[in-house]
């Protein structure tokens, strides 16, 4: 909510219950300075509007926040991810909350995955949605052509694949700009669009599960390549003084 | 399912629906062969039996497979999992997955968290329950006291840690035998259960993202011990060659 408001992201109208606004006077007080419509409403109301269990009793309306993909590689970007198909909003919004924290550039919401404003997504982002710029409803041709054409390494995050991130050859190559591509949650990415990508890559599994899930694997990855990018760029620095 | 049948763990029934016995005829002959009881139940009675909106038509009735603290420190283990108030069953079976897939020995589900035999844990750890030995029902103080004494540095992960795993120091000892605790999924780790570590440390956010979700910072956290596990042991064995 906060995020939202401090994002400058478009808050147009915030909907609030009696409690509620007793209990965030100050964020009140200072969304309806900033000129946007504060509507009270019964707790009846808040839970049709929230669409949730359990609302905050504070609900904000705001703008749309997704960009195309020539806004995210203009600059090129040093790490992106690309979802692949992902299709539970829970886990498209911790990746993209994961993402956030791990510093990438960018989140594609590419093919059939999930809206990235489905009401579950947005509250797993826990506010990334407003720190990330996104991209929705892209396809992952155009979103695989964009990355590489920006200079971008396409990384196929595949449980299948032949090389670990242990593999000396693929740390070596971790701190470049990797765009990390990650599949369904049930059945990952199929060879067709593993075969879209430089290189698929797995995440070592030491012990005896089958794989890893979806938020888990994009964690280790997207900080896999975060930790080199920044050690690559002290390095860099270093060459220069 | 499967996983449940090959970890030898004590299936003792199999319920199973007319369609599930013809779609996996070959496990359910080699469950039956197995001396287990097989029930033939209809797509109500699996229903209420599985209690999920989509039941996979077979329904497996195993022994207990909960162990002692005693049993995970003997021999000594060199990672170990510590679940502080982890309330959220899908979070706790995720991180159970995880520590599966990164080689850990154990995961203790401490004070108040979930029971690990929830059904919403039991699926989110996708069979590691029958992989990694599970801890049900000690007390944190117990499980921190048994780790240190069985030699292991406890490592708390908490956000608002000074120290991240990019500090130097953190990154020298993450090869030692580590418990890593992980606190509640909305508030973390108050300051009493920080304390009975030795240390804690923080996932690094590089983004805007206030924190990462638990399931996200354990993979990131034990996969950072696990990687410096191994490559501590193969300049040990280099030592000895």
């Amino acid at each position: 909510m906060a995020e939202a408001f401090r994002g400058g992201s478009g808050v147009t109208d915030l909907f609030v219950t009696g409690p509620a606004r007793t209990r965030h006077r100050d964020l009140v007080t200072a969304i309806a300075g900033a000129g946007i419509e504060v509507h009270v409403v019964s707790g009846e109301i808040m839970s049709e509007l929230a669409q949730t269990v359990t609302p905050q009793g504070l609900l904000a309306v705001c703008g749309f926040v997704d960009v195309d993909l020539a806004a995210v590689t203009e600059p090129a970007p040093s790490l992106v991810a690309l979802l692949a198909n992902v299709r539970d909003p829970g886990n498209a919004g911790t990746v993209l909350r994961t993402a956030d924290a791990a510093g990438a550039s960018a989140v594609v919401f590419a093919d059939a995955s999930v809206d990235p404003y489905n009401g579950k997504c947005v509250r797993a982002s826990a506010g990334s949605l407003f720190h990330v710029p996104v991209v929705a409803g892209a396809s992952l041709d155009e979103a695989v052509a964009a990355m590489r054409q920006a200079g971008l390494r396409i990384v196929a995050a595949d449980g299948r694949a032949e090389r670990t991130l242990d593999d000396p050859e693929v740390q070596a190559r971790l701190g470049e700009p990797t765009a990390w591509m990650f599949g369904n949650e049930a059945w990952g990415l199929p060879p067709g669009l593993v075969a879209l990508a430089d290189e698929p890559v797995a995440v070592p599994v030491y012990g005896k599960a089958e794989s890893l899930n979806l938020a888990a694997a994009a964690a280790v990855c997207l900080y896999a390549s975060a930790r080199a990018q920044r050690v690559q760029s002290v390095i860099r620095r270093g060459d220069y003084e």
